[in-house]
């Protein structure tokens, strides 16, 4: 399974299952110098679980986080930085009856075939979307020292089921509002709908969808490398390891597919003698490397595989069809969740390719 | 600019510009034992050019491959493959008169400030879809060494601009009547709009993008790996390497942000004995692990920038505004060249993952 | 400070400091399917502590190992094996008084200088010998799963100070006698004089150094890889990624400088019906691959540089001239304790090297 | 065979065997802004060999460096620059003869046993002296860029055979003197002797080995890493992938295992102002990372596996005893060629970690 590991200066190595001791995270190659302390780091798991019971699972950790390594006297040391939380709430039970019917939609049978009977099927295991807990963690991380060189990476849920927020927000309004809604929506009207849209296919005992957009705010042009390693590859690599998204676009995405090369252009201009674009179609990078403009990304969140509905599968070990619905503490939908999961993730291939580009020292020169 | 290797078993290394000598790549750790020979990469090669000058830029280069080490009595020793292709039809008289004028929507700028004076912006340099031809030649022996185990990779033109094939072709239909169209577009009648839709831009000065889909046929479920190291995290990082690609989506993708979970599940059932699903939502992999169905991966193509039509810029020393008109030999659609691009690029990833996997060994066995 | 990992295929990630809350490793690509329990790992660690108080430091940890993830009814799953060892005799009082006055020998100065004020200096931090129980917890692994095809790594203590044993005893005599003796040397009357030497040095508040030969017997022919990653640069690398060792030779290493070729080639011959080399002077391994006969590799560990006696240093807050007695609890010879970390991580880049050859699987046929 | 490229921030792959088309280099990484020319890189290819026939192989290639990409104008871009050097020389036919011979000493068993009947066993193929050529290329790269900070690498022949050089050279006779001797030692009475050694082995058809030690000069402090990534580590790495090296110590080496660690430690003291040790036993390197003395490593040559006089071998096709006597173009002694390649290998690492420390920028301030 080795491939448990990203990036190539700030190096993150996540571990654990949904039903272990732990899930934990490695961070290597964070600058030496940064203030850090465990209260950095819960603030955003804390953020991660949504107020409302009503659109979340019934599983709710207390996710308490433990520095482990690489902090000394509050400030990171050079060295790699070990962060933990605890498993709690991890009722393994709730597995046990459906272990022979993979759950469609699930990564149930394509790790039973890949690790076959070793698999550690509880709660989905290493395949569980609680292992983007380890993101957070080290997303955490990547936002505090982006923040030294004043870049803002900020998601937030741009459409759940069928209903959209069309306009895109700017850092202010996006900060400000989305942590007042459940949906983790800065339109607070298009927020109530979307509520409803998940309560619905709860009611249903079926989920929903949805579409998260992220942007990253004053990353300076220059930052990311041509080709393999561009801005854009490294960014959609990390959003394709987070459980259930299934696309992700920059800028203009696939809409641009359909413009002509003078609607798609983003001219240049002098502005208060900087050059600027006057539009942002492609989304804050050009060959790999960030234009000055912001990063905008948006992701395609399929719905929660796990429903309440009746569904076709099989008995692995019978070999026979059988029929499956999934019972447990599921989420009608990830995507209020998957939104802190997302913005970590972009910032830590950012803080990255910020170091790599030699944006951020290696040993950060705090003011004593 | 290092970041020019991508893979862990299968390690593909680019190098070489537009308006260089050549462009090259280095196949590191293909297995022993594939037989291998200049006409294998040729054919490919000449496939990237599509055959009506209409629709494709003045510059036709006859790419001719050399394999310089790698191969002995036909077959690859295990050593690093080396192959170049000599660039002969540059033109750089082209670039001069706009070196200072960065046309808007390619990398000019961003380059330029990452590398300040020493970039080599003659037709785009390292950044020009030219550098592709490299992936091309990698994608030539990931194709071969897939055969070995019967997997096809397949890529076809799906959209340019608003001209869009509604169904999914089967792999026979892809492969007997793709090259058979000047777009590489399966279904002839769509083809033949297609190539119109092009035309017209080009008449008028501008250029059109599209869709490529993309399905490995014949991949057996267990290929991939959780989380970082994904099927899709790898295939999505390679495509948005690709000059151009602006957006990558596996299965129903974006759509699936609106489909209900009982939607978007695929059932399993059993058929003639083995576990199949009864459909394909989630393009072949869960949890970053093949399942067995076919890949399925779609990727946005932003129409040229380079366009005729006359478009603001800035100049880059007299720090003042100014307009362009790209002249010298573009595309009016990159799309058509593009398919066997990503053809190659999914290819690359599949084998590599393939022989992590162990589908593949590091000697073949070959029948004397 | 990103280089805390090594591996490609059985990757191994460090973290913890002396003076910090744990040391900890994580293991990606264990194949799935290895019995593991804490207790396997616990005798390994158990070992690493000399049974004579005379011989060692002060400072005896009872490290207790704690497993955090990849294990599965007691079988590795193929997800990343986390373990952690809780620091619990840690005094850095001793360390405020000297924090001012590099220890000549240690990397007191040059992570000073890498650091500046943000390094952990207590007890060494990052850099202190403790740092080697995480791969010790590695090697443990690792040499379980060399055990399932039959390999043995053993190390033990060829030399101490002046005193040498002069012959190489053979796998059986290793294992058997090795632990019997407090220095880690399996002819006992050698060992003997090499706890005097020891003795003597700590009476004079001086240490010793000494020389630490380890052999792999029964790694099959054909594993390793040509050039950059050769078993025999991969096992130098981790090798003296081990504070304390300066040198490290292959075979008849540096003697063989002094041979002619044909005193120093292994001729072949015929043993049985299979090809067999009648001497191996080469240590086991040629072109970088292995040949079947045992690697043998010896690394020059240096006399521990905490020593009582009074030394010049400087004091680097008023950069002027100093001196340093260091006290607080340190090792006269960290030879004996170096034996199973030596062991630990030439095992651990075999198991790497034997998983990339293909030797090992990556799901393990366990019989049921 | 994944394993031909090394380097984290200047990233060394090489291809190409001993009777193929070239032997050839992927720089990937290279700073832009270095002035680069092939006369710059020639150089250094045309000390690789010594100037008296009687001492080296009747191969004498005339070889010519051509640069396939990354430089622009005369100076580097950043883009990878890719080298290459053809083969003239080759006479495989040498080879057909004893193909089904392994001979002692060289790799042509073990490639034999991986890579079976696909290994391309002329000359050696992969596994020749001559895939060093491409170590050259690098090296002189890193050399010119390590030349922007005044840091200079430097390799000389210690001893052949017997014969031993006792003193260390400074910089100064290193660089005037080595090249005036045919077997690049400074010491000109000592370099006679060692000639003489050549020369009598050769007349009994055999060969000799010998030692050649490396030193950095004017490597700042700071430089390297903690723990697997040391510089230590790194450069024993590489330089164990120099085929016939058996051994790598640094500073007292193997003899530090004698020492007492008050004769081990080098002390600090005030020296104009600045911190300096006033030894260097531990040969510029302490907890992997540089201390500002001058770097000393020491590698172990073995003789010349190819040796005319008969030796026992089998036949791996017939599979019996058998005898051979290496005929063909041998070197009695790869002490003098070696000397430039461990020089390379040596300033490719510095290079690659000054780098990653931040003291060699990603794009070189260079004056107008």
């Amino acid at each position: 399974m080795a491939g448990n590991s990203i990036g190539k200066e700030f190096v993150v190595t996540t571990f654990g299952e949904s039903h272990g001791k732990c899930v934990g995270v490695i961070l290597d190659g964070c600058p030496a110098g940064l203030p850090l302390s465990e209260a950095d780091v819960q603030t955003e798991l804390d953020r991660r679980i949504p107020p409302k019971p009503g659109i979340v699972s019934g599983r709710v950790e207390k996710d308490r986080v433990s520095i482990l390594s690489g902090v000394f006297n509050g400030l990171t040391t050079g060295a790699p930085i070990g962060m933990i939380v605890e498993n709690k709430e991890a009722q393994s039970s709730d597995y046990e009856a459906i272990k022979d019917l993979p759950r469609p939609g699930h990564a149930d049978y394509t790790a039973g075939v890949k690790y076959g009977r070793f698999n550690d099927y509880r709660g989905g295991g290493r395949f569980s979307g609680r292992a983007t807990v380890a993101l957070i963690m080290a997303g955490a991380v990547a936002k505090k020292l982006l923040n030294m060189v004043d870049v803002d990476v900020l998601a937030y849920t741009k459409a759940i089921g069928t209903v959209k927020m069309d306009q895109s927000p700017n850092a202010e309004e996006i900060k400000e509002r989305k942590y007042r809604t459940a949906v983790r929506c800065p339109d607070l009207a298009c927020a109530e709908k979307m509520e409803e849209e998940i309560v619905q296919a709860k009611k249903e005992s079926d989920s929903v969808g949805g579409i998260i957009e992220c942007a990253a705010f004053d990353v300076p042009a220059g930052v990311g490398e041509p080709l393999f390693d561009s801005l854009d590859s490294d960014i959609a690599k990390i959003l394709l390891s987070v459980p259930a998204v299934k696309g992700v676009e920059f800028g203009e995405g696939f809409d641009a597919a359909g413009l002509k090369g003078s609607e798609n252009n983003d001219p240049y201009q002098m502005q208060e003698g900087k050059i600027v674009a006057s539009t942002n179609k492609a989304g804050g990078i050009l060959g790999g490397i960030s234009s000055g403009m912001p990063i905008v990304v948006r992701v395609a969140v399929k719905p929660t595989p796990s429903v309440g509905k009746e569904q076709k599968t099989v008995d692995i070990t019978k070999m026979k069809d059988a029929t499956i619905k999934v019972v447990g503490r599921h989420d009608p939908c990830v995507v209020p969740k998957a939104v802190p999961v997302v913005e970590s993730a972009v910032a830590i291939v950012i803080a990255d390719h910020m170091i790599r580009a030699g944006f951020l020292p290696k040993v950060l020169k705090v003011n004593e």
